[in-house]
């Protein structure tokens, strides 16, 4: 059977030999396993970004992906050991494409964007994966602390060799843990159309990123936007460079929705956002 | 046809999810891809130190290459997306060595070490492309703000399982941009010589890297050395133990350059250069 | 021959292209070559924080990696560029299991993890490595500054292949360096026991680490706790969570020794430890 890929993310760091030494456990147990980082310096112990960064990235992951997500607070407590399987319809352009996904991680909310479409979710069963990674050669201990290198590793490593879940799991969790975000709200009037929504993630270029789709500004365009009650100034573009070098500028971004940026610039060091932030959109009808 | 090894060098930072978004995309392509990363912490936008490490790299990576290059200030904008072909020798010793190179990224520059030797340079044809990877299932969006995941990569994926580059390219590019670089100023007398250079570069162990070639020392020492007009005490070292611990040296590095080191310490806390500030080396002959 | 991997930890950063081109190099010489990354965030010149990263991670390698690891203040100078081959067994739960491993880089103490059991060590012949890579097509310079790409990737290449290592060495080292640590002290009495160890490391949480065994907690509970004489409140936990948020608490780690942390937030920042600070515990034991 063909190789399933790995996509890990953790908020262990660069730093110390965390990540190595899960991987090492996974390569002892699969030795072709193929292992590609997504990130592993989400904040710690940050399970919204971690939600959020899986989110944008799942459409983009090979169909039979293994999602390793190890954000991990409560770690040795009594959150579950998880995995599972969804199976997922994403729309490219009216074109549809349907994909399957594994997952293995702590059951603390992370895996939200897998918990659509037809999915599947079981809590890990340690002394199965002990036993079966035994019969390998390969011991694995049980600490408190680090259950990426004890239990989530190794499962990842079967489930990438296309091992059966049910060889590593017990039962079934009929309600895995979820995260609930902020809503879009609307006011609509005749010619008049405003939006409310929230700063979800900033990243490494000081980009604001907002939850505020593309498909809402249609027919209209942005009268005024505010941030926190303060209104930005700046326009809506269609690239960068349609603004002054250092200038406040909307656009929408690589997901879609709308960003706060400045040109060549970052916009989180000018206007000191934070998740969850309210962000208002006031529009003007398009007189075509 | 064997694989070509994918080089990838980005601005995007290890904090998001951007890098492993575009390897997600590339292996949905080619699943048997090989991705090495050079670095992606260029700092933000700057396409000098893009070109500087492809640059001091290239002569290292393997014949036939991918270099996927995505620093990229204008995306979504008037540049061009490129790709195209390098053939370069190289001498090491005396030996000539020609490697053949693949590229693929933004024409903002940032493949001026590629444009020497025989070369070609084509536009990218994003249409193609995108109908390319459609046939495999794979459905690739066209955002303004990545085009790393959107073109560079998938593009880059094509050529490393062998693709011609005239599956996904457009019309050639007579005059691909380059950047220009400082020049070295040489004066000259009887027993007498002077050598201007600069600064190109400063590496994380505050390392300062200087354009200033080991070839102009035969014959000669160095009696002084400023930079920006200031004189740096040290004396020419051949390995960083010879000087005294934190203190000052010159030695040349890793690509036969000078460079301004303290043993055991970073210069660059001590000195504060920037790139280009203007590094004078007087020297004296040595009376043999 | 199948492929040994090769688990490469240097102080290189990622801000550069270092990592990169000695990655350029090792596939130069073997295309099947399997790279794993520990950690390239060692502290500049940081020769103990290798030593007890490996020691962390050595157990969990797959049997018959190459361990290549670079951190090099004496780049250069008199210290010996090494290779070897080291047997060595590990104890979890009761079986026993026995791996060898190789390994290369420079002889200053950082491989000494893997002096024990039955090792032999090398030192490495540069203008045979030279010669090797020469009848592939790679030529290999010799830089003051830049061993990991010139000599020890190159080395690890060639045994990653599966190459005998008699190919690439000179004669046998028969005192390679080894660093040594604090030892712990102990007191006992009757109903009394008292120990005193070392903080060896603070990882990227913020939890600092000790080198206090579990096994000598055994029928004893933590009385007080000091770190540099002064008493840090908390109590032992087998899980973060039995301590409120933020909160200060004791910890055995992945390592099994005793940790100090506080729940969802780093130790470090409020207790501000440092390497080799003294820790000790007074116990008091418990009544069954």
């Amino acid at each position: 059977m063909s190789q399933r890929p790995i996509f890990f993310i953790t908020d262990y760091g660069l730093e110390d030999e965390y990540v190595g030494a899960v991987k090492a456990v996974i390569l002892s147990i699969n030795p072709e396993a193929k292992i590609i980082d997504i990130t592993h310096n989400v904040p710690s112990f940050d399970i919204y970004t971690t939600a959020f960064i899986i989110e944008k990235v799942l459409k983009f992951l090979p169909d039979s992906s293994v999602v390793l997500a190890v954000v991990d607070p409560g770690v040795g407590g009594k959150r579950k050991p998880i995995c599972g399987k969804s199976r997922i319809s994403f729309y490219f352009d009216g074109s549809q494409v349907v994909k399957t996904f594994y997952f293995v991680g702590p059951d603390n909310g992370i895996f939200s964007p897998l918990f659509r479409g037809d999915f599947e979710v079981f809590v890990l069963d340690y002394v199965k994966i002990r036993d079966k990674a035994k019969k390998l050669g390969v011991f694995l201990p049980l600490s408190s602390t680090f259950h990426g290198r004890d239990i989530f590793g190794p499962a990842s490593a079967f489930i990438s060799s296309g091992e059966d879940l049910i060889e590593i799991v017990g039962h079934r969790v009929i309600y895995p843990r979820t995260l609930s975000f902020p809503e879009l709200k609307f006011k609509y009037g005749d010619s008049f159309r405003q939006i409310e929504g929230s700063v979800i993630h900033i990243d490494k270029f000081g980009n604001i990123i907002t939850d505020i789709p593309r498909e809402v500004f249609s027919g209209y365009r942005i009268k005024s936007l505010y941030l926190r009650g303060k209104k930005i100034p700046g326009k809506l573009v269609s690239s960068y460079e349609e603004a002054k070098v250092k200038q406040p500028l909307f656009i929408f971004g690589s997901y879609n929705t709308l960003e706060i940026s400045l040109r060549e610039g970052n916009a989180q060091k000018k206007f000191k956002a934070k998740r969850f932030d309210r962000v208002k959109v006031i529009f003007e009808k398009i007189n075509e």
